[in-house]
């Protein structure tokens, strides 16, 4: 089997264009010099449109968690967060928290809608909390949360509302700014459909201003900052995904945010149907139709079939597809819609799928 | 100027050759799957060889800086090391070790020769030092520290030696086991001849059994180690980089690791050379040429010139040199010998600076 013939239909790693694939081979230059500057400028640019910011966006070589523990570590110092947990990255939070202060924790079952007015009960019943960290788009359940609802609470009781949105910034409609999310988190091999090795955090100037002395030096956002300004990064930049950002960034214009948004929609919803029409049923239970996440779709496995026995048959037909992780391990399927991917992708995978199920 | 037609004689990053280039256009694969495995095993067999160890060696995506800090910070929690430092490197680690407990400086001018007496000294009166951590290749001053008798100091004394082998391990000759250094950092665009993005660190028993609780989760060595063993990274990684490690690899083994320290050696010695010829002095002033750095060669800047114009001139005929970085700048210029570069390359670059110098 040829791996070049495979497509990955993950929650990330996604197919990655040819022409990304192509920029990552330019020489190296000096991540000091003036070429690198123009690159550094123009990401910059890129990334504040489809975050929909004004705040500051610094790109950190280093995967999702990376910088989701640069969100954590620069806020909290021996300090109270609230960390709202229904999926595995929920639970990467309350871990990060754990490290750096002292998590409140609000658990749901891994895949149960995260309710505001939950939020808003422990909000005001907790003191000294500092910040609110929430997943946006959970990919190990295939949920959406209501991020702006959540940012709206931590707004009113003058907290710091933290935000993963690593599988939905691109994707997903994230308005950094109208929301008001002082940090948001985004990876690289997601909806912006590059390779792994990247991430990006936006960061507001509330939450600059409240940061805490000496986080891990790597994951300092003041010493980005200060580097920012002489557009460079404050420790060697992984220059080829630097390169692979830019064109991706590229992509993303040529395509236009709000359509690349709407593809997004309409890819996952092509999944949606499809499950409908095998009989089977969707992981997350949800009233609302919006909360399903358009990144990726969660499905239950159905009697007779096992979970690695389905992906590996598809994986026999070319196509990778993701299993349950952890508790939910040999329970759910998952099928991503992430990135540059195009209908007829997903109506091939859907075809193989079917084909695997029906036996 | 086509930035294909520039050669980067920096200290890092470094030319990258085409096959390594090519390497990162592959395909994206799950890094969850068996591909990944794979690729992951031959990496592990040939970093244990380049290094010359048994330990343990784990790869990080992140930077040399993200490998250095992960060195301190699994080791150090409120506790006590000596920080050598003797330029812009040491400096960094005694910065990171701020952060984690109470670092002990040993500090010298940069450029100026570590004495293995002063470390004894400092070692035998300070009470409750954990560890010791040095420099082996300080590119800020152009040395090579002496490695193998501080790694005999920290044994005798029972303390732990960290040491940055960034742009070391690869082109300089480095012994870990024979040597006893518990932990050694490298990084991959330096003398592996790569990109910059991954870093790497080995790990010794007594390293592992002294670790402390709860470092970043970034750079948490148990998580790697738990995650090796099932031929994985605790975080996705940033897989066009590894696919260029593993081509990066093959490439040090077809040369075989002696040899390649021995052309870094001879390389170098070509560079210096030239610059007695011009009638220069090197930056460091040391009685032991095999003291003088292998992989980046420091010369004070002569008058008449100064380092900007001979750094821009030289830029304008392809040939990319490095100034001197912070309290250095000015004063001196470096010429990088890292990676998979050839004679006529360093000579073509000493023809270039010899013109440039003649004005």
């Amino acid at each position: 089997m040829d791996l070049e013939d495979e497509i990955i239909m993950l929650p990330g790693p996604v197919p990655v264009a040819p022409r990304i694939l192509r920029a990552m081979s330019r020489p190296m230059i000096n991540h000091r010099g003036e070429e690198f500057k123009e690159i550094f400028g123009r990401i910059e640019k890129g990334l504040k449109e489809i975050m929909q910011t004004e705040n500051d966006v610094f790109v950190l070589s280093g995967s999702g968690s990376c910088a989701m523990e640069a969100a954590i570590s620069n806020i909290i110092k021996n300090e109270k967060i609230l960390t709202i947990v229904n999926g595995k990255f929920g639970d990467r939070f309350h871990e990060i928290a754990k490290r750096y202060g002292d998590p409140v924790p609000l658990e749901y079952e891994w895949g149960d809608p995260i309710e505001p007015d939950d939020v808003r009960r422990i909000v005001e019943e907790e003191k000294d909390l500092k910040a609110v960290a929430m997943v946006h788009n959970e990919t190990s359940a295939g949920i959406t949360n209501p991020a702006p609802e959540i940012a709206e609470i931590a707004r009113e009781n003058d907290l710091l509302f933290i935000m993963d949105g690593v599988t939905s910034i691109g994707g997903i409609d994230v308005r950094v700014d109208e929301w008001g999310v002082d940090i948001a988190v985004l990876g690289s091999q997601k909806c912006l459909g590059m390779p792994p090795g990247l991430s990006m955090i936006s960061v507001s100037e509330r939450a600059m201003d409240r940061m805490v002395e000496s986080p891990p030096l790597y994951m300092d956002l003041k010493a980005y900052k200060k580097s920012a300004d002489k557009g460079q990064t404050p420790y060697t930049p992984a220059l080829p995904l630097f390169y692979a950002l830019d064109e991706a960034i590229n992509i993303v214009m040529e395509e236009g945010v709000d359509a690349r948004i709407r593809r997004h929609t309409h890819l996952a919803s092509m999944v949606r149907d499809a499950v409908k029409e095998w009989g089977l049923e969707l992981f997350p239970r949800l009233n609302d139709v919006s909360r399903y996440s358009n990144t990726v779709t969660a499905i239950k496995m159905p009697e007779g079939i096992s979970a690695d026995e389905l992906r590996s048959r598809a994986k026999k037909m070319g196509v990778v597809i993701a299993g349950g992780q952890e508790r939910l391990k040999g329970k759910i399927f998952r099928i991503g819609t992430m990135g540059n991917i195009r209908e007829k992708d997903v109506l091939m995978v859907l075809e193989v799928v079917e084909r695997v199920l029906r036996g």
